[in-house]
């Protein structure tokens, strides 16, 4: 059974497994095993994963066994579905036991989709599984947070070329979302507005970072973008948790996300990417300062090198530049 | 003039270029230039750096130029040094000039030495150099910080292969040293006492997460490490500034760095690493609740992925095992 720890200087949880390891070697030099060619998660093969959790559209409706996502438990999940949870203290130190779910959502039939790729309906159905999973997950009360991200390519952390996306639900907030609510919440109280939709209504009159404008939800390029090329997609109308978002929200993060990837697959020549859904934990979903969104980094540096260890980040291209090139690039 | 810009919600700076991107494949699959054999750092060549800031052993003490550490400018800076510090607010956003020193410390005149493999003195000069430039850039009053960092291998960040690491000193607080700080200030509210006192008091107890006890620097595995074989250099006594440390501080530093990289690459054969230092900002070096640091971070797996993004980081090596492997490990 994994475990989660706090680091009690820094503030952010992390999963530590706790299985043994043999020898140091045995893990120093591992390389991402990336399987090629047809899989377990493509079209024929449903028998070889676990069980789904969701598939989409549902079964029968669409006539037959015809499904564009399928979400299943993760092989080799980070955190256990079973078990109880325990939260207890040690001197200085904090330990929550590593309960959690960890599940695959495989994003089309296709071994060699992309999800950029897709037909808007068909990231539609991803976004929506998205929503309706982590809406399943937050009734399970010893959850606190999901997780949503996808990693495409190798360099960006993929070990697998189907393309998926992954949610972990933790009994824990992750170090970014409590970040950020605290800030949010500090400029709250002294505002009595949320900072993102200033930060939108900002964006929307200087229209230098703008990527898309869609009905409801906004690409831009963020003001202090740590990555070149980084994108967030922010919904209009304020939402602290994505699994409340209505239909129109999701249609159009779906429509916006697909574009979105398109440019960036044209202006950078299909990079390897991170995404990650930032959505209130769970306690927090009516919150009036939180504003959930998404945020897309291309891995394009071969390493954030003291970066990751000093949180100081150097981008070498301007947001407005990079806004520039992405709105002119086509997404055909 | 390279910029400051403040993520509102993250609570980031971030350094971003102002020069003008020509396109977007100049920058995007720029291969880290990693240059081999004798280089503009090696002995006999100083002539083409630009002149030294601080040079160790000084010169005539030695007898002659023979030198052992040299600090110059660098000459890419991420921030500039001339010019007046503008700092302003537009709208939700803050701004600041990027004026700042980013100078490198070349660690030894031999083009293919490592930090590790130097003598005890020789490194005890590199940790002196550290101490000495900060000290100096502090009594410019237009900076608040110094980050000291050191990528050792391409995949690591560095571009260069002779042995030498950074400093870069900001006009604002990184985000790291801000929440660290903060963290530690809410204990000490609470218990007035020293967060990291307390955590090196349980640790010196607990002895599961120990690497090498110095009479005056512990080095440890921290007990939430994000990554396998993080490593962290603890003074016993508090201090908050690393500029203020005594000569016996700074030789067991010295001593237990040189032999915890030692034993780091004897365990994980020669791996890159990261190396950054926690200091107390320049306003707070007397804070009775921050404590000064070294991590180290080997650059094992090939990318964090989604890690970044998230800040929830998934660590498949106990620390209770990275320290046994590390404690065993020869530092010959």
């Amino acid at each position: 059974m994994p475990e989660l720890r706090k680091d009690p200087l820094a503030g952010r949880w992390v999963i530590i497994a706790t299985e043994r390891v043999r020898r140091p070697t045995d893990f120093a030099h591992a390389p991402a095993e990336r399987r090629s060619g047809p899989c377990v998660f493509c079209a024929g093969r449903e028998s070889e994963t676990p069980p789904p959790v969701l598939v989409l559209p549902p079964p029968g409706r669409a006539g037959g066994s015809a499904w564009r996502v399928r979400v299943v438990p993760n092989k080799f999940p980070a955190l256990r579905i079973e078990g109880d949870l325990e939260r207890r203290g040690e001197g200085v130190y904090d330990r929550v036991s590593g309960i959690g779910a960890h599940e695959v959502v495989v994003e089309a039939p296709e071994h060699d989709a992309e999800l950029g790729m897709l037909s808007a309906s068909g990231v539609g159905e991803v976004v929506r599984a998205w929503r309706d999973r982590i809406a399943d997950l937050k009734r399970d009360e010893r959850f606190r947070s999901v997780l949503v991200f996808k990693n495409r390519g190798a360099e960006a952390g993929a070990t697998l070329e189907h393309p998926h996306s992954q949610l972990i639900a933790t009994p824990v907030v992750p170090v970014v979302v409590t970040e950020e609510m605290e800030n949010a919440g500090v400029y709250y109280r002294y505002r009595e507005r949320c900072l993102v939709c200033d930060v939108l209504r900002q964006e929307l009159d200087a229209r230098v970072r703008l990527v898309i404008e869609g009905p409801h939800v906004v690409a831009l390029a963020p003001f202090a973008a740590r990555f070149p090329f980084e994108m967030w997609l922010v919904p209009r109308n304020h939402a602290a948790a994505f699994e409340l978002a209505d239909n129109n929200d999701l249609d159009d993060l779906a429509a916006v996300l697909r574009v979105s990837l398109r440019k960036l697959d044209r202006v950078l020549t299909d990079p390897p990417y991170n995404l990650v859904l930032h959505s209130a934990p769970f306690g927090a979903a009516e919150s009036p300062s939180y504003h959930w969104h998404v945020e897309i980094v291309p891995k394009l540096t071969g390493v954030a090198g003291f970066e990751i260890g000093s949180g100081f980040h150097i981008n070498p291209v301007p947001p407005e530049d990079a806004a520039r090139f992405l709105r002119d690039a086509s997404a055909g």
